[in-house]
């Protein structure tokens, strides 16, 4: 196996060139001469390289400056929990939550923790197996906010609109979608994403934050989950994840200037997805693809075949062809290719390559 | 500046060794191909480096069965509140606090937020210079649980005897000395480090819980401030910090095969620690040494020159020499030596003498 085959749902590939150059830097910084494992966080070299992670999200995302970004520990669950103790609890207001797979259904139990929590929309029903459009969310003007999961990383659903009223702060978890195209920030309140899909190794999540929304937030939070000392801190309330960060700083500077910014990225990004899904579609009755057309991710392509005996046979050869991460969420089974940032268009063509093989081989 | 002459208080010096071998690994790791930021936290190789984390702590500490072992993130500040809010909230009961310096202080705010924590001895009026006897100690039968930190990272003070009355949960931060000498775990409810003075990099924290105290745990809490969640889910409740769990049981490995446990560390330890205090002891007036004589922290050492100017000199030449790291933190000011495991009996003698030969040229 390599690190140019892998098509894991996460901790996700990441870039060569930023594989080597961390290495590098767990030995020792070019700049310090020590290993960046052990620099301070109060340093002047960390302060730089949270500078540049933050001022290259600003750059490739387009962010407005009435926006904070942050960084976190704790991934996207710790996230599921600050959001409504930030801002529901305490509110005599309710939250909307659109349920759209195995993540968002994980959001909306935590947001039940901290005060009155509302599915507008349950994919259940159907299996996960489609998004809702604006017409089938039951939305109320006065939620203190509406949120959802840009992309469900378990069943390969993407959205590919925006929800949500205008009044109502619109809240999204976009941790297996976010820097793999360009996004409209300015529709959201506050979005949020653990590193290990596009951004980085695990370890770390991004917040963005519209800073009136941030002015709502409950006041009478424990420190560590109060989004203002960390805006206040600029991160470095206490000792961070310094070493994820770094790492994620590499990636947004790969992003910036070997890719050259989000919309070459989404369109790299759109045909290796056309590519896996052309394979697929050569035979639906045997590649069976988990989502309905229209809501299939771009990044992760969910599918079964006709039996699990085919399902192990397929993981095995794929193993032995070299390509790694291929089986699917542990509660859904079947197979999954993730195809983040990091995996090269060659890489998607071979592996299309190999599904159209195994096709003929045992179709 | 080199890794073998880093005394930074934190994130500190690593074995070089274990650098080596994680660099290797950021690479691509020798079991599978693949860098250990791209492998999957549900992994078979992930599951036997937590377990061996895990394992290498029990032998290493000599941990009873009746504690679990659980790897989490936020550092030791998400602790100073998932403790208060899983054992105090809701109890109608109250905790206790020893209050001997920056960081204990800390933990004692954050106790504030969620019920009645009170200070059992307050070191603020004498300078935080000096640690409490038994007799010091205000402490009720009833409350909840006493809280201490066993080392104060800042002040450089530490504690060499166990407080705390028998019937009432000890809870302790080691985050400065957990692995630096032998523990008597038995006498504790619950201790917690984060890992980046003496376990690892920064990005995880080590929480050692006796099972009986567990079980009196508030059960109304979100999911990922719940220790019973993280303890059940064996550390990988959501994605863990997986290369900060990795490089630490590199450690750990180091402690148990390099340097042969937690006896012949604390051997060693002593003696760096007797040789940097022999060194500021040969003129008293000159380097003041900030902690009282029988408070004297082996792991961070902490002293002011006569003024400013000569401490600004201080940090100067000792950089140019190659030492790095001696600044003291930031609200105290001075200097500070951090002997972390990973400092080396020749980094301490190397800068001992240095430390007598800036007297003879200053003094």
């Amino acid at each position: 196996m390599s690190n140019t085959m892998n098509f894991s749902a996460g901790p996700g590939a990441l870039p060569i060139e930023v594989l080597l150059e961390a290495s590098k830097a767990v030995e020792a910084l070019p700049e310090t001469g020590i290993s960046v494992l052990c620099m301070s966080h109060r340093s002047d070299w960390f302060r730089d390289v949270i500078d540049e992670a933050e001022n290259n999200l600003r750059k490739l995302l387009d962010i407005p400056d009435n926006y904070h970004v942050i960084f976190m520990q704790g991934g996207s669950s710790l996230q599921f929990s600050m959001l409504p103790m930030n801002f529901l609890r305490g509110t005599n207001r309710h939250a909307e939550y659109i349920v759209s797979g195995y993540w968002s259904a994980k959001a909306f139990r935590e947001g039940q923790f901290e005060g009155e929590a509302k599915v507008v929309w349950d994919g259940e029903e159907t299996g996960y197996t489609r998004l809702p459009s604006l017409n089938d969310l039951d939305l109320s003007p006065d939620a203190t906010y509406l949120h959802y999961v840009s992309n469900e990383t378990v069943e390969g659903l993407e959205f590919t609109w925006i929800p949500g009223l205008n009044d109502v702060p619109l809240v999204c978890d976009m941790s297996s979608n976010l820097l793999a195209s360009p996004v409209a920030i300015d529709k959201y309140a506050f979005i949020y994403a653990h590193a290990q899909k596009n951004l980085g190794p695990s370890g770390v999540a991004v917040c963005i934050l519209k800073d009136e929304f941030v002015k709502r937030a409950n006041s009478t939070l424990a420190s560590m989950l109060d989004y203002r000392m960390h805006i206040q801190a600029k991160s470095i309330f206490n000792t961070p994840p310094v070493f994820s960060i770094y790492v994620l700083m590499l990636v947004t500077r790969w992003l910036r200037d070997k890719i050259g910014g989000l919309a070459a990225m989404g369109a790299i990004n759109r045909r290796k997805a056309d590519l896996i899904y052309g394979a697929l579609d050569t035979d639906a009755g045997f590649y069976r693809v988990h989502g309905q057309r229209p809501f299939r991710s771009t990044m992760n392509i969910v599918f079964r075949l006709p039996n699990p005996s085919l399902e192990k046979l397929f993981l095995e050869e794929s193993q032995r062809e070299g390509f790694h991460g291929l089986e699917g969420h542990r509660s859904i089974g079947g197979l999954r290719v993730s195809l983040y940032n990091a995996v090269s268009l060659d890489a998607a063509k071979a592996l299309s390559t190999w599904i159209v093989e195994f096709l003929r081989q045992h179709g």
